[in-house]
């Protein structure tokens, strides 16, 4: 069962409150089919904003990586952090400049993020966080070692805080731009991939699985 | 000319420093290449990320919204932002969970945005913004009106304390798993256009032009 959430003060849309949403599914629906996220935090009064990986289980969203980078270490105090993720869906060329504009969808989720101690559920969540960007791929790799899980940090972000923004269709143009001969629509965006390249090093006789032949999002 | 930029104390790449480069020319070159950059803010101790399109005019980046963004009303104040633009060129995949990893190429950029308040300038940074996103298509378009300059806000950030990191190439993984029978190598990723979709309102005897029938980055 899904519920929408209810907007805070600070992730209620201030403009264009139609394209806002609050609606869960659709919040899953967004981080589930992009992959990479855009991770902002405040060090000393400066933000920065980091672009890296992520994985989904239930309510709570998974971030990873090595014990000794600076950005884990300054979430796992458990500071403020927003994490960002966009799909761009498409470009919308109106006929006037001004009316230039994205098809898109994006989530931002606010919050504190919390070190997982638990091996289990560090498991779990590296586990997430491969087959999120490479759906079925930890059931043929080498799992980790204790020494890998120790110098791995698994960060974990409730997905309480939290707000989805679309936009969609045609431009809009002002009324009197219609009858202009300029050409007007949209230019769909994907992420595409291309046929997957073995390692130098691959031992010639394996051929590369249906999740990398066929790779798509 | 151009030169190579002094990493300064924030942008000093802590990990994995053969990932880091200051080249300008490389910097220039993935900015171009991207449209989209995330912009983190701080408002009242909260980071906040934002995904916005960007221009570029030589060692300038600029960014443009209505004059009611909240973000960028806050970024016009002189407050520290930090945009940050990644292009995701492959998927690693290792013989082990623990060396998976991605091919990308991202530039952060630290610094006080201005507002642009002189006319001609604003401009010819509107010009960079919709050209950067779409090329050749500010010729074809109606130029914005006064009502619509006024609406609009455009923000200057000099590209002084900026940086680039990128990774390319195979795995790497532990000497003693290049046996395993796994399959290793990259899934190349990139963004594509699909053939684009004219607004349904189109005068029916205009036809898309090149550069939307030919959209590729």
């Amino acid at each position: 069962m899904t519920k929408d959430i209810l907007p805070t003060v600070r992730t209620k849309l201030r403009r264009l409150p139609k394209r806002g949403a609050y609606d869960r599914e659709l919040i899953y629906q967004i981080l589930d089919e992009a992959f990479i996220c855009h991770v902002g935090f405040v060090v000393d009064g400066q933000p920065y904003v980091i672009p890296t990986g992520y994985g989904r289980v239930g309510e709570t969203l998974y971030l990873h990586g090595s014990a000794a980078s600076r950005m884990l270490r300054n979430l796992a105090k458990g500071i403020d952090v927003c994490v960002t993720v966009i799909l761009t869906d498409g470009l919308v060329l109106a006929r006037s400049a001004f009316h230039h504009s994205m098809n898109y969808r994006s989530v931002v989720v606010l919050g504190q993020a919390t070190v997982v101690e638990d091996k289990q559920e560090k498991l779990i969540a590296l586990e997430a966080l491969t087959n999120h960007i490479i759906p079925q791929r930890w059931a043929e790799v080498r799992a980790p070692n204790e020494q890998e899980l120790k110098a791995t940090l698994v960060l974990a972000l409730s997905l309480v805080e939290v707000s989805a923004k679309v936009r969609t269709g045609p431009p809009v143009d002002d009324e009197e731009d219609y009858q202009l001969p300029v050409w007007a629509g949209v230019i769909p965006l994907r992420l595409a991939a291309s046929p997957p390249v073995s390692d130098p090093r691959l031992r010639q006789e394996i051929e590369p699985p249906a999740h990398a032949r066929n790779y798509a999002r």
